[in-house]
């Protein structure tokens, strides 16, 4: 008889203490203002009969991918995987050695690559992306994911998520919110691992896209991706994709560059409480230090706007304890 | 000291009884040969341990709107919102009475109306879906609902929702499926009484949708709604619209119509369990006949898929106790 007691106790505690109110679930943030910011949010949108209460059907959080979950430089690693790509469909292209954008990848002669402009890069993205079934695909983005690494870290992608926001993610989830990417990257690539790597299931990814199209091939339907662009999910996009996809505005917005914006400013503008966040690389030593002058995940005008919109700015160096999870 | 044992054989229900087999979670469907499918199929995909087991993550199902989860006729009620529309926008547009195909909708002219072909419809469509911002389209979409009435059941609209369906809905998502609309209606048009009606939200909407802009007016951030068709969410466009919105194949798919055919197609041809239906409409007395020869939700092709790929049809005369919830 004595356990009945300490059940009673045990159901007690769960029911008492919401989970904003739990031991601590941040635990790689160092205490300081946006580690306060973050949970006194939660907090206030979590409290029943609370003048900011938000119920669950409406808390949703967006989150920008590259930069935001995971690094971004040397280069967005889809970037990255084009790159690995383009080496290993080389030899079924022989014209590739003498054609570009295909010589500077194969030559790794980037400044080349940059003089081919944002027509080389689609070229780049439809010979890499395009002419092959969805699940195809997959396999081509599983297939490399299990092999390639970092060129700094020297590890897998997919063990990159900074450990500090995978915590944010379940914190989120714990207090009813819904958490979705909202990526400039293609919505096919991150939709492959997002579900292993922050546990977000393929429905709640947003991202840029090419058209498919549907196709019956020998009695079995199959889609097939074409080397057309659908949609691009930056900037002003961002906010069109929310739309399109959740359909409701969301109460908290997490970026780090310019890119994310137009999604901070659609967020924060909502009549009620909301959350935006901007995550700053000023951490050279354990990972990356850049903003202005960037040409990946470049942070200017989105910079001076937190100040003005009170929008939380994450130092990495000083509010992350560490960057990755227990490295380094 | 009594209480303690009935509490621990109310926790033993809870926890050893699944959900599938409690009490009748389809109270307004006739026990045959449909029912028996849609209980057999749940049972087997959430049997923990058997082979047809499907985890929760992967329990999607899918649901065409019109037809199968309300009513189409006379007309998809969208329709009749647009007729509405244009009577209400009439006095702002004094030229209307004049030009076609706004001439045929103000006289009543379906005739007239039919021969501006897609391209009235189209305009209809923009005229009345176009050029305001997505808050103020949402209103139109609410107000409208909050007064107009089925011209046959003398109902408002977000009453005439299949009972059965409902039902359908509810026993799923106590299996722990997430259920989708998948429609070839305006996305925006159902996401507004989607939630209320059929406890669906926002972001498990799938739609046809126009395009939307991102603008700052006066300090504040809009989404304006272009006069330009983005998607066609209908035919070969129900897979393409799923597998952008949600990235993974639904394991179950309900329609009534040739335009829910591929999406039946790619649902059952998925490897693993996976399950279809179509809901015939073969009940003039308390709903309405038709199929083959139909102009609003044509039933020809799929209906005879059905027989040759083991879809489940259900007759609504025979299968369903009642239509809508308590009448008719």
């Amino acid at each position: 008889m004595q356990t009945i007691p300490r059940l009673l106790l045990a159901l007690f505690t769960v029911v008492i203490l919401s989970p904003a109110q739990a031991k601590d679930a941040l635990p790689s943030w160092n205490d300081g203002l946006a580690k306060q910011a973050i949970v006194s949010f939660v907090q206030k949108v979590t409290r029943k009969g609370g003048p900011d209460f938000v119920p669950p059907a409406e808390r949703i959080a967006v989150f920008d991918n590259d930069g935001t979950l995971w690094p971004e430089q040397p280069c967005y690693f889809q970037g990255l995987f084009i790159v690995d790509r383009v080496h290993e469909l080389a030899s079924q292209h022989p014209a590739w050695t003498e054609q570009q954008p295909f010589k500077a990848v194969l030559e790794s002669d980037w400044k080349a690559l940059l003089t081919t402009g944002e027509r080389g890069l689609v070229e780049l993205g439809m010979a890499t992306h395009a002419n092959m079934t969805t699940d195809e695909f997959n396999q081509t983005v599983t297939a490399w994911l299990a092999t390639a690494e970092h060129p700094r870290f020297n590890r897998p992608y997919t063990e990159l998520a900074y450990q500090p926001m995978l915590e944010l993610l379940g914190f989120l989830r714990a207090n009813g919110f819904k958490t979705f990417i909202v990526s400039g990257g293609g919505v096919e690539f991150i939709r492959v691992w997002a579900e292993t790597v922050y546990g977000i299931p393929p429905e709640q990814v947003i991202g840029s896209s090419i058209k498919t199209k549907f196709e019956m091939r020998e009695g079995k339907p199959v889609l097939v991706r074409q080397p057309e662009i659908n949609f691009i999910d930056d900037k002003a996009g961002k906010p069109v994709g929310i739309h399109e996809h959740i359909g409701r505005r969301p109460i908290a917005a997490f970026g780090n560059s310019d890119g994310d914006l137009q999604m901070l400013q659609w967020t924060t503008a909502r009549a009620g409480p909301s959350f935006g966040l901007i995550v700053h690389h000023d951490d050279a030593l354990r990972e990356y230090a850049y903003d202005r002058q960037s040409l990946v995940g470049k942070l200017d005008k989105a910079l001076d706007e937190a100040t003005q919109r009170g929008w939380t700015v994450v130092s990495m160096g000083k509010d992350w304890k560490r960057i990755f999870n227990s490295y380094p």
